[in-house]
Formats: structure tokens, sequence, C-alpha cells
């Protein structure tokens, strides 16, 4: 029995342990065109600035360490084109540049996702780098290294723009970020939003936010970002945008593509076809929360996914689940955390719900206790049913009230359940009352003015 | 309408606010033995070594704030006697001696706890302290600036004990603590006891379990503590032992007491007598996992039922409920966070379960971000069903741990809810897979084995 894996981190290689410790006796392989299989690419923006020390922190496992458990790993090698009906696959060894054939009785796709750059003039220019995989890292760190640069210019703000622009702020350089929106974290509210921006204003990131770029303005290297009419110089450029699922390969074989573009597979990680499963960052999941698909590409959904993908087809049999996502994430900016569960209020008009929410300003310890800290969270229910549809939180402790959040979305929680829950206090741990607890009675308070009001009224 | 409550922090002054907010027009008077109205008593222990700093920062509300509600809140008044045929009480200032009579419609008491000292031989001696109240760390405080205690003894190993022993081992003191059991933190798993006896070690705190306190030694003044045939010296003695309800004043008006002690109420927060409510550390509730009756004397707990009760008081509807607890807490030693929620193994073996459970040591972030620490976590689950019946953690974010968990025990979620859930990672923040995940997914392979066992030997 054969499984090939296509794609290494983060689900290839879970899936591929995953299905060793399911089956010790099957064969195992996995191919990836990337040099380093299992690499922990949530860590990239850190590396630019040295809060992680060393490429080779983020390298999670070699392929020496897989064939330790009997796995063979290999790396620089593209998958070109599956057959399913042959169940063969054309594979290139791209140090070499030669081509072979391979067979497998099962296949994983994890071909995971890959930047796209905007089409911008001038996107060509050296200098000029998206951050996607460690070998990204390792060009701008070498740009860096080399060319000394002063200025930097970071498109986008979604939370990978954010956290580079940080990162190179961190080393000395001025950072400009540049957002089409109106706001970055545009996930999130505007409350987010403003705190965000205000942390990383303080600490010296220039924002433009409602602008396009238009043209980098270079010779053979760039040497300006120009928007808006204006020029703004920048000797080195990233793009924290423009990241979409990886499946050329899927498609051109006949797996099904779903409506975000991601391949389509069911709650067993199958896809339509016969001995062919996905995970990770190439396939679409369901928000668990609107219903509807969701492409979401994170290092522990993938891990997950894998997980699932892995022991699924190593038993052949429809063994674990994956249920679907809640769309939970987070981000760290300077000192503020950022996080986010469910849908944000936008998402879930978007979804047709009506929503009612409430938002604090709560502290992440006793008000007395020496250190404490701001923390917003606001709380999304649905006004009819009065079920948490999502929660988002900005400050010190942001992650513990977001997890808190998940886990009541997961247990189909409604806010009078959050009235009452017993969750943990102490003075160093938070207020006496959480922040959850808080924003949950004053929703509890709305729903009543509400209903005291309809009786007015009737 | 006159509503009379008895007692103050944390649940009566809660109750009294809530009902003055549903209820503008009410007469509303609490009284209370203790001088001030309204303080946070969990922040007592760190009084004592100058971490929270003054004893003014924990007095959350005077009388002029309760005031400015139309709140009479009257200190220094102890209530002696209450008649629920007459709907009067027995009064005393305990300032001026005086005694008089009030009458109320609707009567909360919320009478608390108080510490009781074992009857241990020379308990009597000067320098020997409970820590309940204010006014016992003013004391203390009083002694240790006076006579300026080289030794401390601190009898009893439960969180305030353990709190205790910190902070008088911060301002200098030499400190031991002695716990009559085999290990402190008793409401823990072994595990946890170890990290917590090994935390204060490692900072200097001498502990004795298995060892009875036989006699307090000296002359006037306490000199030393004899136990185990041994004596140690001791300048200041403090218990963090012996809390029990108060319930002589409801008990003598024909209140029903329930099995743990305290006072039975029903979840909208009614004692047996028309027009009497209870709330706080004087009353029982019951846990919501082993279904049994629970006195848990906590300040985050009260204030929830306070909430209820004054808000139910003040309608006289059963507008609110509170359905029970989950025993969730949480303390600090040093750098340890140490807390749980639901059942201990012990305890859920105790309450018929059978029991599977799994431990993980993990970190607080991403193995290669600076700082990363460690946290133990175990789940605790039923072995029949999966569900979740606990959870207990030590380390760095153990309070978050604990909160997802506790979540997770009141959304009623098994073992693989928590191996898909979605929560949030990012580097800061802790591993790609959080530990509850990784514990969830070590339980589901102990139950696939348990199955795949059971057919084997079917």
């Amino acid at each position: 029995m054969r499984l090939v894996i296509v794609g290494g981190v983060a689900a290839g290689t879970k899936a591929a342990s995953r299905a060793r410790r399911v089956d010790p006796g099957m064969e195992i392989t996995v191919y990836q065109e990337e040099p380093e299989p299992s690499i922990s690419e949530c860590g990239l923006p850190y590396l630019l600035s040295g809060m992680v020390e060393g490429r080779d922190r983020l390298v999670a496992r070699t392929p020496e360490k897989f064939a330790e458990q009997d796995i063979e790993v290999r790396v620089r090698h593209r998958v070109e084109r599956v057959y399913p009906n042959k169940k063969t696959l054309s594979v290139r060894d791209t140090g070499t540049g030669e081509a072979f054939e391979d067979r497998y009785d099962r296949l994983i796709i994890a071909t995971g996702a890959r930047a796209v750059l905007p089409p911008i003039p001038g996107a060509d220019l050296d200098g000029i780098f998206p951050l996607r995989f460690l070998t990204d890292a390792d060009k701008i760190m070498a740009y860096i290294r080399d060319r000394s640069p002063g200025k930097a210019v970071v498109v986008g703000g979604g939370y990978i723009g954010l956290e580079v622009a940080e990162n190179l702020c961190r080393i000395g350089m001025k950072v400009a970020l540049i957002e089409g929106a109106d706001r970055v974290a545009l996930a999130y509210g505007s409350e987010v939003s403003e705190r965000v921006e205000a942390e990383l204003e303080r600490n010296g990131v220039d924002i433009f936010t409602g602008e396009k770029v238009e043209e980098f303005v270079g010779d053979g290297r760039v040497r300006a970002v120009r928007f808006g009419g204006e020029e703004i110089g920048a000797d080195l450029v990233i793009f924290g945008v423009g990241v979409r699922p990886s499946v050329d390969l899927a498609r051109e074989a006949g797996v099904e593509i779903g409506a975000t573009g991601a391949i389509r597979v069911d709650r067993h990680m199958r896809t339509n076809l016969p001995d062919i499963w996905a995970a990770g960052d190439c396939i679409e999941t369901v928000n668990l929360v609107s219903g509807k698909p969701a492409w979401v590409p994170l290092g522990d959904t993938a891990n997950q996914m894998g997980r699932v993908a892995g022991t699924n087809a190593a038993t052949e049999e429809d063994t674990l689940e994956f249920p679907g996502v809640l769309g939970t994430g987070i981000f760290q900016v300077y000192d503020l955390g950022v996080g986010k569960t469910g849908l944000s209020e936008e998402e879930a008009e978007a979804a047709g719900y009506e929503t009612v929410s409430a938002g604090v300003e709560a502290r992440d310890r006793a008000g007395y206790y020496p250190g404490a800290q701001k923390v917003f969270l606001k709380l999304i229910v649905d006004a009819e049913t009065g079920r948490l549809l999502g929660a988002e939180s900005a400050g010190s402790g942001a992650d513990k009230l977001v997890d808190i959040c998940a886990t009541a979305i997961w247990g189909r929680l409604s806010y009078p359940d959050l009235v009452n829950i017993d969750l943990a206090y102490s003075p160093p741990f938070g207020p006496a009352l959480s922040p959850v607890i808080q924003a949950a009675t004053i929703l509890s308070g709305k729903f009543d003015r509400a209903r005291e009001g309809a009786r007015v009224t009737e």
C-alpha cells in the first residue's frame, strides 16, 4: 500500500506522521518543492527582526527525522501532473531538472497556498518581495544584509502585513504601511482597527489607508512607491497581501474546486475523486457559524486537517472528521494582542443575521493588582436567539478572551450562559468578573430593554 | 417597599446595586459588621507584601458612594435576629452598643463566611491571626510593623495559605508552611501539587506536609510552633485554613441549611422562607458536573449570585437564575499560575465517574518564540461518554487553559470536540496546537486503543 502526499508543511507532513502511526507497514512518500519539509511559516515575520534567532529555529523537522519514522520526504520535487485513472503522477526533481513517474494507491494533496503579487507597474524591481516561504525570508534577509535598506514599505494591512511592519520597525527601518481599504485589520470591527493603527503609529509606523499603490519606482532596484499622486521613498517593499490556494495540480487532475477557489472536500477530507484526499491551505472548509464555505489558510487548522486526512487515507475509512472552522485568528502588534473568533458584525450581517453587540474596555487583572493593562472585548450575538456569533478582542490577554469565546461558540452557547459562566478569578489573572461576563451582562440588559420596549408598543 | 440586606461584600453590595437599578423607588439598607462595605478580599494576601500598595486600594466603594445610588450602607451594625413572621430584625450598632429594631418587606442574607481557628493549644497567643477580613490584614500589618517578625509559619496549604506564604517570603521573612495532608493544593492532582511545592521551595519557603500543628508555644506572644515532636521558631502565625459559612442568623430564623452546612437556596436564590433570598459565601449551590451540593466561597461567584438575588428580590419574580458552579478556581505562587475547573480525578471518582485522563507538558508560546515557558495541563473525561469532567493546569498561561476548559464543560463538550476546536494560534500566544487540543488528541488515542482492546477480547 503506497501513500503519496503532495506538499509538506503543515498539513502534508502532519498527514504523513499520522498515517505512519496508524499503519506501520504503509509506504509513505512526501514530495515538496520547497527545500525544507516542515517549517513554521507563522514565525517568518519574527525572523526578519531577529526576535526569532536564526532560520533553523523554524525548521521543525528535517528529512532525516522523517526517515527515522520510515517516511520518505523528497524536497525540491515538483509534482507536475496527477493521473487519477492510472493512479500515477509525474514528478520533476527541480535540482537536477529530471522528470520521472511514480504511482500511488492513495494520494493526499496538500499543495498549500501561494503569494500572488498584484499587477502593479514596477513590481518586478529588485527589493520587492512577497513573504510566504522560508526561501522568501532568506531572500529578504540577504537583501537587508547586503543593501541595508533604511526605508521600507509594507503593502497590505492584514495580519502578515502588520506583523512585518512591526518587525522591520524593530530593526530601525522607517516603515510605511499602505492599505487599500479605509482601515487595517478589515476582518475586525472598527474599534479594533483603530487600536491597531494607534499601536503601530505610537511605535513609529506610518499608516496610509484608502490608498492603492500605483507604481513602484526605481531603476533596476526599487527607490520609491507611488500612491495617491505622491511618492514615498522605499529601499525595500514587502507584500502582506494576495495569498491564493494552489490548486492547479488538483484542477488538472479533475478534482472539484469550490466556491472560494480552493479544493472542495467532505468532512473526512475526501475530494470528489476516489482515493484522493486533500488538506491544508489548498482546501475549503465550512465556517460553522455562517454555514458558508470558508477558505482559512492558517497553520493550526492545516495541522488539524492533516491529522484527519492522514488517518483516513491510512485506514481507507472515514475514521476522523474535520467539522469546520470558526474563523478564529490572532496576531500581535507590539504590546497589543488582537484576535477574533466567529463572525464580525459585518460578516454576520452578510450571512443574514441581525445582530446585537456589546463592547467592554476592561483590564487583564484586578484593578489594584500591579501591572494591570487594558483589554477591549466585543461580543456579537444573534438578535433572534441570543446565540454567540462572534467575538473580537484587542489588548493584553486578548488570546484568553478569544479562546473562551471560540469554545463558547463551539458549544453553541448564548449570552445568558456567559453571564453566569464559572471562569477562573484571582487578582493576577483578571477582574472579578471576566470581560466575557461583563459584556454578556451588558447584552442581557440590551435584550431586556428590547423586550420591555416590545411590550410597551404592543 | 423596603429591601434589607444583611452583609456587604461581595454578594450583598452587588445585590443592593442590582436591586437599585431594577427598582429606582425601593428603600434599600445594607447592614454590615465590618467597617468597610465593599472590599476585594481576594487581594488581602498581596497587601501583606505591599504588592498591592495600601489598604485603600482594596476598598472598592465607600458608604458615601453607595449613598449616591440611594443605598444606605450601615457598617459596624450586627443583625442579631431575624423574625420572619413579623418581618422584623433586631440590629446592634457595634460602635455605640445600642440595639434597635428594623423591618423589611424583602430580605437578602449575605452573611458570608468566617474563619474558624482549629482548637490548638496556644492558639490565643499574640501574633497568631486568621486572614479573612481587611481588619485581619490591618492587625497583621500593624503587628509586622511593630514587632518586625523574622520567622513566620503559615498553617494550611490551600490557596490562601500558599498566597500568604509567598507574600510573607517576599518581604524577607523566613517562612514555613504546614499542611496536614500529604501534599498542598489538595483540590488538585499530585502533578500540580508537586509543581506548587517545587515553586515555593525554589523561592525559599519550607514546606511540611503530613504534619498537624500540636501546639503554639510562647509566653504571651507566640515564639514557636510544635508539630511531629519538633519545634520551629515563629514570631508570626497566619491561618490559611478553616473557613465556614456564617449561617447562625439564618438558622435561628428557620432558614433551611443544606448538606454542606451552608444555606440552601433554589436557582433563583430563594430560601425556604417567603421573601427571604440568600447569596454569596453563606449559601450552597450545585456543582454542575457532579450534580452534588457544593459550597464554594469565592468572590467572583458571590458577585454573580448577588446579581441574581438582588434582581429577583427587587422584582419579586424569578427573573434571573444562578444555575450552579463548576468549581473553577485559580491562584498564583510566584511565577506559577495554578488553576482548575470541574472535578479532579479524585473528585470525579467520588462522584461515581470512571475517568480517563491525559496530561501534557506544553509551552505558552511557539517553541521558537522568545520567552516560551512551560505549562502543564491535565484533562479528565468520563470513560463512558468522553465528556469533559475537569481540567487542571499549572504554569504560564494556566488561566487561559482553565477558562477554555471551563467554557467547554459549560457547553458539555467531549474530548472529540476539543481535538478539532478552532482556537487562536499565533507564535506569541501558544504552540500551533493548543495544549487543550494536544491533551484531547492523547485522550482520543487512549479511547481508540481501549475500543480496539475491547474488540480483541470479545
